[in-house]
């Protein structure tokens, strides 16, 4: 072989990234040189999410929300071998695999990794399963987690904006505890999935930096003790050591090789590297070249996700949370998000579109939110005459409070539904300028804004948000941005880059600055921005706490 | 003839009522002896509002409402002769016209009652033609109006809340001296429409005690002073004498006999009683029997009318107007409102109505509000979640603020349009609460509410009212509230009443308390309401001025 026919083999080396979202895996084949994107492929969950019952018919309450573990398993299965053949790459050529998934999801297993709801006779029960993400029935345990933490002082709550969520590896750890205590006595590792996955994938249970510190309360080396777990539950005293406590993988480390199984599985060589697994929204940030401490990644979907590294710890209030490599290893890696935004779009098409413009949509074929996209794009700035708060779903950051709600201001007999949608993309731009100015605040600077997800497909959205934020915007160039970075993670692992950084340089994808804020438009939007946070702190810190009272007034009539 | 015959041809005496509304015309034929509406023909304004240009296609700037005096002469041609015919009433047993009129709709006119719209010359003048109710251009000068009045602490000022607004009579008369000086000085008197037909019936210019008091400043037996009027502009100093004052004709007095002219154009027998202008609000009170003390008519339509009529006078804040005899004689009558009401349900309909509901409501033959209605009546209250600000078109009372808007909080993506549709039912009986409320803190009682207008046939609404309000509502009970408010009106000027009173219990149709208050719902609601008066108190008295921002940028981002 000469020099010439060696560095083309070296071209040709891959990497397989895979992503596990809510409804389905999807992987991606990756040439390692360059990061382009050779082949993917999707397979849905067979089970999807459980939210009204069990596979055998058991019924689950409202807020609960589990998966099946051998869905995922089906993904390596289906998945991977089919963006392998997509992708036209023979298996010799990829050298590593890396995974990201949805987090928090977690699940009850035995010592040796078998899913409890695996188990003869604990299949219809509910607390067995893997409880996702949005599994949101664990409020009451969040609740007292959060109280007792702030009585007593706790170090780490500050590191979570004081605040620590119901979707948390603790609160429902402590909810199975309380409503099943047989299988919170069988569990022997209560982790999370994307930990699980790797497990299955190279026969090492290697527990990741990001959940760790993100969903883990893992802080500066240390859980929260025992005694501050007994004054939650006494039987709680142990949790930690008898069931979480796994030794820490950083991101990008190799967790092992592929087992003999896992190769079968996926069609891949047994021993490549499978790296320590991660989070989808935290494997974009280098997806999206943001590998330099400023340069902060919106994710944005239904819901937007804010992820930014930065060199210096700050307490920026109301973060989802920080922790030291959380997503580049070395960096203090600082989670921040909005829980409503495509969501908010979403239902608004759905609850308020009228008739007559799904007629001129489809007549000029347009979706609805092309339509009422295209309407809006044609006014100024403030010509509609209406500011809205974001929080249908309640706010995530800064303000840390599930229990807001929306509200929109300015309507008149002459309001169009294309003012109020337009409303409602600028108040979700507002929600991420607060969270910005957040960070500024706090002295940690946010220079440059790279979105990923499937909202950078509208250009107007875009542009607001350049506009509301005074900042370039760049939009990463990958479809497959979570896929994309774990794949990257997997190269890093494998030794064909020196650190995620070095392959973000040459794998990641991200066009700079394709917006640019205006001036005029954006003087225009300090304006609307100015009463916008006026709102925001009336209503969302104690002044006015009608929202809080039509919640609980809601709950008793519904009761 | 015995007493049985002249009994019976007592019996048979009918009169006429006419109700001049926006955009058409409708005549009743009513029987005197118990108030049966015998037959009712309407007839359409030919041009309806002129709101963009004259007849003869000069252009109208925003904001202008403008009518043609001769389309109310067609309907005295066309709807009276018809409604006689429908009626089978002969000519002879008419012994009496009344009229009611919208206001304050004003015209120019020469001193024999000529409008100036018909002069050669002026046909193309805007300034020339009835200027309607809603013709809202003329903010500045009512602006100035208040603005000096409240400097020269003008005591007149607090019987209109201390707001004078740009509908009423100096308002508009002040915009044609400073926009068409011309027309102004060929104005030889200025008077209201309802004054105008009652000249053309009987040939007697009679101003009626109603709008003098409520649109033209008459108080306590006198206009504003030629000081004040100069102050706001010198060459407006002599306005009152030279084109405003005449002989003030109580309601239900008689104006004078009807000419041969308009016989001819009815009809009807020449001679018979023609009766004092009057306006619609005001003569659907003794229409619904309310001619006691404490009992509130409310005119349920696009917007809502409240008067009633008091044996005290105090200062109730936000009120439209208080004049003595304005609704009855000898009592002080109050006027309040609702700038937006059916208005809101409308705009909702038309904007945020989806085509699944529509498709829905065309399955069960419902029309949109009867669909949203079946939906919203069966939740509980405060099941929804929200509470909404009824500011969609301005706040006329208490807070007399044209600039506010409407406001919505507490959506979440589980929020669905018959929510909102009952938050906005809900927002519009909150909004009359705080009037009534008005009333009692000024120690005036309102013990009882009557409803008229198009919305009472819907029940979920009037049950609403009754609940919030804690009062029983009853409903009048004819669909030609004002038509028969006006017959009634002309059988006592007739002399077949001794007063207005009397001709109430015996031709008044009112079913009493047809909706009662659920002490529950009550209960529930005066929950939500501590909510609404919250965000009324706010956002309407100064502390939040957002809605007074956004309309500014609103306007200076159109302009």
């Amino acid at each position: 072989m000469n020099a010439g026919h060696d560095e083309r083999e070296g071209l040709d080396t891959c990497v397989v990234g895979v992503d596990f979202g809510t409804l389905s895996g999807r992987a991606v084949v990756v040439r390692v040189r360059d990061g382009a994107e050779l082949g993917t492929a999707e397979h849905g969950y067979a089970h999807a999410v459980l939210d009204r019952e069990l596979p055998d018919g058991t019924p689950l309450p409202s807020d609960w929300a589990l998966q099946v573990p051998a869905d995922y398993l089906d993904v390596l299965c289906h998945a991977v071998p089919e963006a392998l053949m997509r992708a036209g790459v023979r298996p010799e050529q990829v050298i590593g695999i890396g995974t990201d998934f949805t987090a928090c999801t977690v699940l009850p297993v035995l010592a040796d990794g078998t899913p409890l709801c695996e188990l003869p006779g604990l299949t219809g029960r509910p607390h067995a399963y893997v409880k996702l993400w949005k599994h949101h029935a664990a409020q009451a345990q969040a609740d007292r987690i959060t109280t007792v933490a702030a009585e007593r002082k706790e170090p780490w709550l500050q590191r979570y904006g004081g605040k620590i969520s119901s979707e948390w590896e603790f609160a429902k750890a402590l909810q199975v505890l309380e409503e099943d205590p047989e299988v919170y006595h069988r569990t022997e590792r209560w982790l999370e999935a994307a930990d699980w996955i790797v497990w299955r994938l190279c026969g090492t249970y290697v527990r990741n930096a990001c959940t760790a510190g993100y969903k883990g309360q893992f802080q500066d080396g240390s859980y929260p003790s025992p005694d501050y777990l007994a004054a939650l539950n006494p039987d709680f005293a142990d949790f930690v050591t008898d069931k979480l406590e796994q030794p820490i993988g950083q991101l990008g480390d190799r967790a092992g090789g592929l087992t003999a199984e896992a190769a079968a599985w996926t069609g891949l060589p047994e021993g490549i590297a499978v790296c320590v697994g991660n989070v989808d929204a935290h494997v974009t940030a280098p997806a999206a070249t943001a590998v330099e401490p400023g340069r902060m990644v919106a994710i944005m979907g239904t819901s937007t996700c804010h992820v930014m590294s930065s060199d210096q710890w700050a307490e920026v209030p109301g973060m989802c949370g920080v922790v030291d490599g959380g997503i580049l290893p070395g960096l203090w890696g600082y989670e921040a998000g909005q829980s409503g935004v495509g969501d908010i779009f979403g239902w608004f098409v759905r609850t308020a579109f009228p008739a007559s413009y799904a007629e001129q949509a489809a007549a000029l074929g347009r979706d609805p939110h092309e339509h009422l996209t295209a309407l809006a794009a044609r006014q100024k700035v403030g010509a509609h005459g209406l500011v809205a708060l974001d929080w249908h779903s309640g706010n995530r950051s800064v303000l840390v409070d599930h229990d807001l709600s929306g509200l929109l201001v300015g309507q008149t007999l002459a309001t169009r539904p294309e003012d109020v949608y337009r409303a409602l993309l600028e108040a979700t731009a507002f929600g991420t300028r607060t969270i910005i100015e957040a960070f500024e605040t706090a002295a940690v600077p946010v220079r440059e804004l790279i979105v990923a997800g499937g909202l950078t497909k509208n250009a107007l959205l875009m542009q607001i948000y350049a506009d509301v934020t005074r900042r370039p915007l760049g939009v990463i160039d990958s479809a497959q941005g979570p896929a994309l970075g774990a794949a990257m993670h997997a190269a890093v692992a494998a030794g064909l880059y020196s650190d995620i950084r070095a392959a973000a340089q040459a794998m990641g994808k991200a066009r700079p600055a394709v917006y640019q804020p205006d001036p005029e438009r954006a003087a225009a939007y300090d304006r609307l921005y100015a009463e916008y946070r006026l709102l925001h702190d009336y209503f969302g810190r104690g002044a006015n706490e009608v929202m809080h009272h039509l919640r609980r007034i809601r709950a008793e009539a519904s009761a």
